[in-house]
């Protein structure tokens, strides 16, 4: 019997965002043999998409799969379900209730389709084929408008009981603190180191402090882009904002590490630009609240994977791990 | 070729406290053949101690152990790493440094010996024996002198990547907030939900109300027990050191929750006692701090061992599980 040749197989990665939806075919190395996209918001009917998306994929598989095969599908989406392989109550994708996504899709494409949200994916594709390569626990943290987590312990992905699981973004960091704009809570991670939270601290920041450099901007400019502008140029509020939002950062993280002991936090996503502005105060914070057996030993790692990438091969990561 | 016959193996249990350490003889349904207990302070060094173990302990393998096999040893101990199988730097007993334990006993009884923490052999115990067979994921909390953790994840226990996961009773719920009496931290879950923690917040509270029954007590006799026993009679400030207690636990618990996702969160050790005072108010806490998707989802369970045999059935679990 003929062991599994590994260079003769490839996964479709799919990652689906509200607007768009990126693709491409991966092998195990976590080479992109081809890519594309389309638009996720157009199509009212989830099947009308499925249809667009195996219309614009299928030559592609023809091309790539002569002398491969197809493996199989790994999606990553909003508020998808790895058990059930369901995109289930989506605040931002037009597909409302509970969609039975992979079962339609391993029905258009005849093989196997796996799913899960996009934190999880990017943990998976980072064990595979990133910073992560070779660790068996660590925790993936995505900063961008949203805070998102996937924790890899004992070599796996841990789903909980309803694969649910990681959703780090909304642990409280400060009771009582900073009202969440959309689920309401006091004092969440979100509600302080998303894209969203660095916004509202610079703008209550920058209200404090007439002479900040920050004050040149509109009110809808202020975002960690030009926080990290200000910041650059040695604006004190604008680094400010960054050492708070470190310091939040930071206090969470020493909590996850005492829950499950990872070798290292790896950080992805646009607030990260901010590099050491934002890094020194994490690490110091986190360092600050550990117990001392933790001391010293968990890497803060910024992501290796091209962000452009890094979604659709941590989707294609599901066809391989899971 | 037979089949393993588990009716006729069985497990060498022992829980090693600073003053005692308890063992027995478990089988896999995790009936107690045979208990006893050693002193564990009278021993300067570990292979005394060892010896005495040995000694005692032999001719009861002997008795039971005519028609089954020992299968091996399961030891729950304070700083005891299971990867190395060592005890380290454990403040509570007179070994200094690094001991590695589970190499000595294997030496002395001639079967392989595995170790962890109490909290963690205790969460074993309920997964084999206990509150939570049958669950995949769940964590245990252990409230006693200290707080302790164990947590199982996709059926495992999640160990981290240097042995040490699960010291949840070291997380921060309250930035800033009160001082640990031993590791200096400010705000630990340990500092308020310990029964320590509670003594603390009951001569606090009582200052502040010179009318409470909690004012007929001398200084060193305020502990979680008088509490509940005002309570139950009624005054209202002990009902409201419980109260504050279990706004702080159920808390910790939402973070925890978010984490893995569990199934449920058992409950184990002296301060449970205390019962719906402190049950009422974590539940209503932990619920209030949760994400919607995971709102009265998670079962609170108390764990159903008998307290004084848990620690060893827990360590017996071990030998089966790990």
């Amino acid at each position: 019997m003929a062991l599994v040749d590994l260079s003769k197989q490839v996964a479709l990665g799919i990652d689906i965002g509200g607007t768009n939806t990126k693709f491409g075919l991966v092998n195990h190395r976590g080479d992109i043999l081809d890519k594309g996209v389309i638009k996720t918001d157009q199509y009212e009917k989830v099947e009308d998409y499925i249809d667009e998306l195996y219309k614009t994929i299928q030559p592609l598989i023809k091309k790539h799969c002569k002398t491969a095969n197809l493996e199989g599908i790994g999606v990553g989406a909003p508020n998808a379900n790895f058990y059930r392989g369901t995109i289930e109550h989506a605040p931002n994708l037009r597909w409302k209730g509970v969609i039975p996504f992979a079962e339609l899709m391993t029905k258009k494409f005849g093989v196997p389709c796996k799913m899960t949200n996009d934190a999880n994916a990017a943990a998976l594709g980072e064990m595979l084929f990133g910073a992560a390569r070779g660790m068996k626990n660590f925790i993936m943290i995505t900063l961008g408008t949203g805070v998102g987590s996937g924790i890899i312990a004992n070599g796996q992905l841990i789903y909980g009981s309803d694969g649910f699981a990681g959703e780090l973004g909304h642990t409280i960091v400060k009771p009582n603190g900073r009202k969440h704009w959309s689920t309401g809570s006091e004092g969440s991670l979100e509600a302080y180191a998303s894209a969203t939270g660095i916004a509202i601290t610079a703008k209550k920041f920058r209200a404090e402090f007439p002479e900040s450099m920050l004050n040149q901007y509109k009110e809808e400019e202020i975002n960690s882009k030009t926080v990290f502008e200000c910041a650059k140029k040695g604006d004190p509020t604008a680094i400010e904002v960054f050492r708070y939002t470190g310091q939040k950062l930071g206090e969470a993280l020493a909590n996850f590490v005492m829950f499950s002991s990872p070798e290292a936090i790896l950080l992805f996503g646009g607030v990260i630009k901010a590099g050491d502005f934002l890094l020194k105060p994490t690490k110091l914070h986190m360092e600050r609240n550990l117990l001392p057996i933790f001391r010293g030993k968990v890497k803060l790692v910024c992501s290796e994977l091209d962000e452009a990438d890094a979604a659709i091969l941590g989707a294609s990561a599901l066809v391989w791990e899971s």
